[in-house]
């Protein structure tokens, strides 16, 4: 077939592009000493294709939602995506050789301290589910943005994977589009399925996918993919591309066993560098694409308003709490988004369903991907919600962690925390995410306990950049504040207080309520404790501890609902732990099993007649 | 056609089975007022083709691994799985009633207090990994057994489920039948797919499985899908069986929404019983089948022999240690297997697939089934260790948690722990390792600082049954004891002291080596420390721990390659929590990034120089 002069001379430009992005890459391993050239060799035409062929994006303002995004989910290309944003502009070209030094921002695997990078990437099987968030986002606020994902081939392997895939689909997210880059290696030795890319496509497809196989080597048939996929019609775009790893850098490397995340000695890679800079056809890069839409006019949301209505002062469970607070939020702020994985109507994100439809998304039973998708609309500009039972969002660790590390504007929320849901046994017992999310460097961790506390808490979340995570109750709780009652990030309450305290309770959640339970059978007793109410467990407010502390003669007692690793007690330990305070524990210290609530709080140590026994014990008698 | 009276009449007999199941579950779960009865509905037929019609096994031995095994993968449908094993003869089936007592082992969701039970199911689209463990472990002991896995349509959604079913198809697990109950409805609304069998056909497909479409409520339908599907040839099996929620409850619950969860009230419970009775054809159930192969006797593997050879005592990187370490374990252990999720080349478990290639299993970057493969491994007897980077290990944080309520016997070794991996980036650097398995009730925790206290603890994790955590490091460190030293499960080794200490200095791994830097420096200027090597960070020994921190004034001076959450320090911190002794930390405290190890050491606060300045300011001068 007949290729005009123009297209031909724009495909052989294209060509140049993907020539110097390899040149780039092998001088910035080889400069540091480490990373993963092969890795970037293989995909390096795909990604001159989408740089300058089909992206639109602004240089100044590369997080505009009318801006088409790049996810690079194999995040160990990351010298790939650095020469690619050299190439367009965003980066100098010389810097790139400050890869993986200390005091640059080009780090070994991508990071959001660039601002072409929406996420963080490099635990694998994590940016396809961002790139879904992206896209729906994009779709939410009216823009035409595409998102374009490159996945290595390895990573295929990961479920997060086809959480993504399936939900795409179903979602109908036509302007995402999946790059695999299959160059059949992986870390330690051929992948799973190598290069049997009929068995990719056959698995994109049964998931709803369009999916095109080609050469991605051959810079006709990908600008030719690409071109088609972002005229997606009602559904997501794979390009399953058949690569070579180490593509370009020599007979030596070219689809070699044993090069992965190795630099080319300095002398083997002036070799390669000569070579494939002998093969550039010294054309001009095509001008890069600008988006359609006018930047910073396409977040057509109106201003947050103030909040009305008023927090429930009386008996509630927090879960529900949570539900009515996420709907008085949204309703004052249309930013605001919720994601639920089929438990909606126990963590009473329905209720924020059922007032905003189009602003709930449905993360079925995919927690891993629903938690990637909350921080692609985050990365929008919108604030995402995510609920669960706590338990299950034990099931996206990683990609929590990996929503830390790239400052990720995502709020989750566990109900059903703990041993006091009862009858439905461990499985569904969260006894370890206040440790989860307090090793969250950054994050925030509320633990409200009663409504006005909750909704205080669902504020707070909104107004903070970055991950918060609120916990949440099963069963009904009693009121504790008015409605007026002012809290912030950091806020400890104290509930019960004499001058003749000898010991401070320290609790929240259900067991702040077992110990002002306990605390009356003491007061009748004339025992006399100070409870506290540790609404913020980080940061937690330390000064007040100590304070509380020493008005109770150096005795602190913990109660959670949490096995005693890294949880409210470790929190508190931790605030005091220099200061010569006895800080006493009372947590679920083995196995737990089916029961009734009450019965439960008891036979694992963390009820009303435990504290009183175990505050015996401390204060003897 | 044509069916012969004696086949007519068993259909006949499993139907009553099955209603007889719809009975027990119903009058359960209305005894407990709470549990999941639609649920057990929808898979009752199926499950009473599976235990009366092909399933074989021993109720005197039901884990040998002569004996096929049957997983609940939806959980939530315990009463169902009690009801067959009473009808089995298992249980005692006026016991059923005791369903989520708190002194019943009849849980909410299945746990393995109950001997019939593998492992704990409740956190959805883990039972297929599990399966997939089973079947592998009974391939590899040489029995004949079959593995039937009952998955609910909603958890089809979870990543999980598709790494099993890949790893499956690619293992040629023919001894594997997955039964997926599509009732089209999950908790809170229908599901993704609805009652689109073709679709979960093709996906299955595409991953390799043979696929049978049935009607799950037609016992001809269902027993001759089993049949078929118990002469696997060469690929796992699906049975996609369209249902009915609720199926035999009556009009007012039989795929109806809102019934999730939720008991019959007592009056209309026993309707719904009568009307189930009122089917019976009271037709004796069909005979259980017994396990071919005699049981006791088919664990064909050589006793353990004692441990050959001598571990490394000079400089060595502790992953390395661990590598040659397994070998010399398998050597004398037959049981031990290995799993790594394509890092094994870093992990050093390559050295174990080199000297045992019929025992290693390639878990690909599928890290949640990996570990649910290996709980799987576990309960058929052997002894699996998996690796990987210890940052990848958490994306089965769930798996793990699970694991650790099924008390799963389940090795697991997190190399390139903490920031000193260096240039690679945060991405890849575990932080939260220690927080997350110390917060697995039983497990044991070691942090072992060179080779010879590597080879024993991968030693004594194999003599351990439970769960065991192994922190390796990447880089090499310096041989710390001689080849003859005793280690123990609790154990913690005093390294450097003096009658004059000031100050205990608690550390493992790489830390404890810049501490040891730091001993000298201080030795030199006179300042006596105390150095602790904490090998074992759980359980840890807290009467040594107390008698150090006695023997130096009261102070302890920990040091983690960890967040501050949940790790060493606040091992050590709980340990001594209430004696008075001032615990000062040092730890990462906020978002790492890439560089070299030695300057990131100290940029974060954990080097010999961020201890030296620490330890003056602690002392004063």
């Amino acid at each position: 077939m007949a290729v005009s002069i123009p297209a031909d001379a724009r495909l052989l430009a294209l060509e140049d592009v993907a020539t110097q992005l390899r040149v780039d890459s092998v001088r910035a391993t080889t400069a540091a000493g480490s990373g993963h050239p092969t890795s970037c060799a293989s995909a390096a035409d795909l990604v001159a294709a989408i740089f300058f062929d089909v992206m639109r994006f602004d240089l100044q303002a590369p997080r505009d939602p009318a801006c088409d995004r790049f996810v690079l989910s194999k995040g160990h290309a990351a010298p790939l995506l650095y020469a690619a944003w050299a190439a367009v502009g965003a980066l100098d070209r010389k810097d790139l050789v400050q890869l993986r030094q200390i005091d640059s921002d080009l780090e070994g695997h991508p990071t959001p301290r660039l601002p072409f990078v929406d996420v963080a990437t490099g635990s694998l099987g994590q940016g396809l589910g961002v790139g879904v968030g992206l896209a729906v986002g994009a779709r939410m606020l009216g823009t035409d943005a595409r998102v374009f994902v490159v996945l290595g081939d390895g990573e295929m392997a990961e479920g997060s994977v086809w959480e993504a895939a399936q939900m795409a689909s179903h979602e109908k997210v036509e302007n995402l589009v999946a790059i695999v880059d299959v160059n059949a290696l992986g870390q330690s030795g051929p992948t799973m399925l190598g290069h049997d890319l009929k068995t990719y496509q056959r698995r994109l497809a049964a998931f709803g996918w369009r999916v095109n196989v080609i050469d991605g080597h051959d810079m006709k048939q990908v600008t030719a993919a690409l071109r088609r996929a972002t005229r997606g019609r009602g559904a997501p775009t794979a390009i399953v591309a058949r690569t070579v790893k180490g593509k370009g850098l020599g007979d030596e490397v070219e689809g070699k066993e044993g090069w992965h995340g190795k630099p080319l000695p300095p002398d083997m890679a002036e070799r390669v560098i000569a070579s494939l800079e002998s093969r550039l056809h010294r054309l001009p890069p095509p001008p890069i694409r600008r988006p359609r839409r006018r930047v910073g006019k396409t977040l057509l949301l109106p201003a947050p308003q103030p909040i009305a209505g008023k927090p429930p002062t009386g008996e509630i469970a927090t879960r529900q709490a949570y539900g009515e607070a996420l709907v008085r939020l949204g309703e004052s702020d249309a930013r605001v988004r919720a994601l639920d994985g089929d438990v909606k109507n126990s963590t009473f994100a329905e209720k924020f369903k059922e007032r905003f439809p189009d602003r709930f998304v449905e993360g079925w039973i995919a927690e891993q991907n629903m938690v990637s998708v909350a921080a692609g609309l985050g990365a929008q500009g919108l604030i995402p919600f995510v609920t669960s039972f706590a338990c299950f969002l034990e099931r996206a660790a990683d990609q929590i962690r990996m929503a830390g590390i790239s400052r990720a504007n995502v709020k989750l929320c566990g109900s059903h925390a703990g041993i006091s849901i009862g009858e439905d046994g461990p499985s569904q017992m969260a006894l370890e995410d206040l440790s989860m999310f307090r090793a969250v460097p950054e994050a925030v961790v509320f633990y409200p306990s009663d409504g006005v506390a909750t909704d205080a808490a669902v504020q707070l979340a909104a107004a903070r950049k970055g991950i918060v995570y609120i916990r949440t109750t099963r069963g009904k709780t009693a009121g504790l504040y008015r409605e007026d009652e002012a809290f912030a990030v950091g806020t400890l309450k104290t509930l019960r207080r004499s001058e003749r305290d000898r010991l401070a309770i320290v609790a929240a959640g259900i067991t702040l309520h077992e110990a002002l339970a306990a605390y009356d059978e003491m007061a009748k007793q004339g025992t006399a404790v100070r409870v506290i109410d540790l609404f913020c467990v980080k940061p937690l407010d330390a000064t007040a501890l100590l304070e509380a502390a020493r008005a109770c003669d150096n005795r602190i007692l913990t109660v959670e609902d949490h096995y005693p690793e890294g949880g409210l007690g470790d929190a508190v330990m931790e605030a005091v732990g220099t200061a010569n305070v006895a800080v006493h524990r009372l947590a679920v210290r083995e196995i737990p099993r089916s029961g009734p609530p009450k019965q439960l709080l008891e036979r694992f140590g963390i009820g009303r007649g435990a504290i009183l026994t175990k505050v015996r014990e401390i204060l003897g008698g």
